[in-house]
């Protein structure tokens, strides 16, 4: 079978980066398929690449590399990571890139930051930090392209992982992207993603809604919901999308542009 | 031969979707070569996407897959077809996003609108229903990986393609993308793209341009044509272009910002 | 092995251009891992391209075709080239689109403009020309996916690049990226291109930099050096980075719009 090794980056498809990271993978796994998820994260933002990698990485098949590079502390002492998971191995910075290769219960239960958990039973964690598997000479600025890239190639050739360096038995991890449920039942949410048709996507999960009509309060509007789909509404609408996270949508506009939010904006969920 | 399959979407390529339908297909089709062709399409515009398709398709390989996933009625009855023709396969919504697999002479001949047409000779068409086929279970708002994605990559292992449905004898399609031509020769054009050069592109084609010199009408400018190529000029010119249509082009500047035009404006083609 | 064959373009991802290229490409030569390297070269930027390819082609294995057309001349009489070196095979019009492929001892010395240069030895040159290894009809204004596309594909399949045309000893080069040194030390850069995260490239090489402290002046504004990473810093730093080159980066921000910097921009680096 043909190794398959997807990438996630914030370095955009337009600066020659991702191609560099290419030419290091194809040079050591020449029959490699490199698949992007994504290189539009928002620079820098390491829980945007958890949401982007979440809502991909599961469709492929398991046994694939996932390289997760958004790394504001390239070049520092953070842990270059190879985690491998029962469905597939995940490569990157120690700074919650890996988040999504992790299940909800192995990650930490509050707050907004990483923090660091232990590796669920059957899971394993190596350092990447053996020079014979970098690409020499390593640069201080551009690990996807001298430390990543280089260790998932060799992994997708068969390398042991443990040859990349020492077991870990901690990760960082962000917390789960989920709304915290109030007394009241309602959610307490936040805006995490931002499409391309201007879909507002939030951290209310499906199995999380209230019972019943809901009403989505952002940005001062309350929207009200659930439509299955985004057809024959006109307005804002709320729906479920297709990661399984409430949505909300304006059918032929940017519902983004016309509620002016942001990602991290507070959203509440309630009871209609 | 390795499977190809194309993909055609409006999703853009920051977002999960187009990572998630490739998931999918390579989890069925492992060595398929999934190619894009745009997913640049403008949001929820259909006819859009037609141009992109019939300007890149049939410069692939007989066989090839085409998947083009521009469906603002997802979720709804409209249906998912497999279109079987001599020289590949088109998959996709029937909302008139597989018009570019028609020939002209089988698609509605007037209108701006989709309209239903009898298959030609050769031609063959499926619904996409059969859940054994399908990304279980089935979101209502993302078909592109749910529907479309597995049926393409089924068929590209060697699926029968009537496995997937029931046999189809109309699909909606528009009508050609071609000037209407009024008595007096000249045309009655629209611009149907804007490159990334900001050339503005007609659907005036070559052979139906007036003999000699003309002048193409815009936006209250008449630019005098035509010229073979974009050098050598300065201020606007008009052309034919590599998709055998009718451009307006400005050497070193973008012309449509010049001219402030926008896809569906109307232009205007006559003798000069 | 399979071929490999890299694109470099300013043809952008939304228009149907790469994807024709591709098409072509995958029609002559099946099996090809066709690489972007980046569509997204300034339009007719010819000097930008070769920033571009040369921070990514060497990263790949030997033997790879690479492919680079950004051509404002297409449709005139310049050449279209193939260019074998030791290392790889460069197609693309002979305007510098392919001085990256040069030693930096092999192209001009001074000045903004490309100039004829001699190849140097074990480079071998030939013109593109044989009809039939072209895409039928030759268009006027889309080489790529009519010439270098094709001509690139049949290469990647061994065909003796003789086959295409006429040899030929002198290609068009840009002179080496490289700031001009003054008598006192100092280096007059300027701006060769702005990333993704707003970073400002220029072509002050690390090896031409003066010893010791420095600072970078640009936009009015002295940004005092080098730090190692863009870690820990607030405010306006600069670094050589990971194409070898001083940057000047400001974390968590756009340098380049703090600064309202262009590409051809002015930079003086001079001992602090």
């Amino acid at each position: 079978m043909r190794p398959l090794i997807t990438l996630t980056t914030d370095f955009g498809l337009s600066d020659p980066y991702v191609a560099a990271m290419k030419g290091v993978i194809l040079g050591i796994s020449p029959d490699a398929h490199v698949i992007d998820i994504s290189h539009g994260v928002r620079p820098q933002r390491v829980l945007h690449a958890t949401f982007i990698t979440q809502s991909a990485w599961p469709y492929f098949p398991d046994g694939a590399l996932h390289v997760a590079v958004v790394d504001p502390g390239v070049g520092t002492d953070r842990r270059a990571l190879a985690l491998v998971t029962p469905r597939g191995c995940f490569v990157g910075p120690d700074n919650g890139a890996l988040s999504a290769a992790l299940p909800d219960g192995a990650r930490p239960r509050d707050g907004d930051n990483v923090a660091p958990v232990p590796l669920p039973g059957g899971y394993r964690a190596f350092t990447i930090a053996n020079p014979r598997y970098l690409q020499q000479p390593v640069s201080a600025t551009f690990h996807g392209r001298d430390v990543f890239a280089p260790a998932a190639a060799h992994l997708s050739m068969g390398l042991s992982p443990h040859e990349l360096g020492e077991p870990v038995d901690h990760v960082l991890a962000f917390p789960p992207l989920r709304a915290r449920r109030r007394h009241d039942g309602s959610l307490e949410a936040r805006v995490i993603h931002i499409d391309r048709f201007g879909n507002i996507v939030t951290d209310a999960r499906a199995a999380d809604l209230p019972d019943g009509a809901v009403a989505v309060e952002l940005a001062g509007e309350s929207v009200p919901g659930l439509v299955r789909t985004y057809v024959g509404a006109s307005g804002l609408v709320a729906l479920v999308g297709s990661s399984g996270y409430l949505e909300v949508a304006q059918p032929d506009e940017s519902a983004a542009n016309s509620l002016a939010v942001e990602i991290g904006d507070p959203v509440l969920v309630r009871r209609r």
